[in-house]
């Protein structure tokens, strides 16, 4: 990859490099996110896709059929994973900094291009887009603020009762409101004051 | 006011009666909301409340120079107050009733406009609506909560630090969130279960 990444660099101008299976398959998923981030979902065509990615049309339509399917798989390929639940020893300190984990997701670049792409596209499309936060963001990091409650159960820090679906939906809950209302960025200052302010004193025994 | 009603009503496809003042501002923002419920923002103009309220478009420009000055005030005038915070006797009892006040005021005929404005309208206008959820639904609700937990901590119910303006967020933001992630529609017992479960564990002693 990185050969075929330096052949087209002495190139300028030049023919695009040959490049198949999954190469070409980053190249355009990775100029998908460039178009999503230059002109916008509305303004992002299959044209333009192929034009950045330095091949044809074909080529992409033939891997994803539609403007919504390329774009799904872009920013599903591209959004961070959430994989292991921090374990620092303590619910305080596990809390926050799975938050700011969660927080880099979203504001990812392609973080960033899924929030945009859903206030920008109709309603059919943003029910794509909108399962997409739920599997790729909203679904693991439950799963995750779930482990971290139970080990604070286990080390008798938290309450039994405390893995419940309505405490699990504060976090996302109050980032997305003080997104919303007061334009937050999710500094980790007001994360930890979220953690220290609402999280602990709701979950402890 | 009746007497006037009730001339028009006799005078079906007749001319307008002569209203005048308070009177046919009235029946101007009345109409107002009847084109925002059934046309939208995008839909509505100038020309067709006026015909809706039985007047002339001048009439109405005379109040309102524009459609988002009009819209501001039929909105604002609409949405009904928060006046008293409710004095159950225990911070459960009247945090739940002011639940269920806040929230019929987000579904009342003008707190549904409002929202649904939002959605539709340009960045500029929005900021103006914006600032009316602000004005006239977060902040008396807001007031309201700080009067209730202070009577809760009065009575030693409630943590001498709960009125904390990261917990009077709670409240409103898990609105939104279950509203938009899942279609919530806030049903009694949804309320019940946020209070049981979030507010009195995060505000007790």
């Amino acid at each position: 990859m990185v050969t075929s990444r330096s052949t087209a660099a002495a190139r300028p101008g030049g023919a695009s490099p040959r490049r198949r299976g999954p190469v070409l398959e980053r190249a355009i998923l990775e100029a998908t996110l460039d178009q999503l981030g230059s002109v916008g979902w509305n303004g992002l065509t299959m044209e333009g896709v192929a034009v950045g990615a330095q091949t044809g049309k074909a080529a992409v339509y033939r891997r994803w059929p539609s403007k919504e399917d390329l774009v799904v798989e872009a920013l599903r390929v591209g959004l961070p994973t959430l994989d292991d639940a921090p374990d620092r020893g303590s619910v305080r300190e596990d809390l926050y900094e799975l938050c700011l984990r969660v927080r880099d997701v979203m504001y990812s670049k392609p973080g960033f291009a899924l929030r945009a792409v859903l206030h920008e596209c109709d309603a059919d499309a943003a029910e794509r887009f909108h399962e997409l936060i739920v599997t790729g963001v909203v679904e693991p990091s439950t799963r995750l603020f779930t482990a971290v409650l139970r080990r604070g159960i286990t080390r008798g820090e938290v309450r039994p009762d405390a893995v419940d679906g309505l405490v699990l939906d504060v976090i996302p809950a109050m980032m997305m409101y003080r997104s919303k209302v007061y334009g937050s960025e999710w500094q980790d200052e007001e994360i930890a004051d979220v953690i220290d302010r609402i999280m602990v004193p709701l979950v402890r025994v």
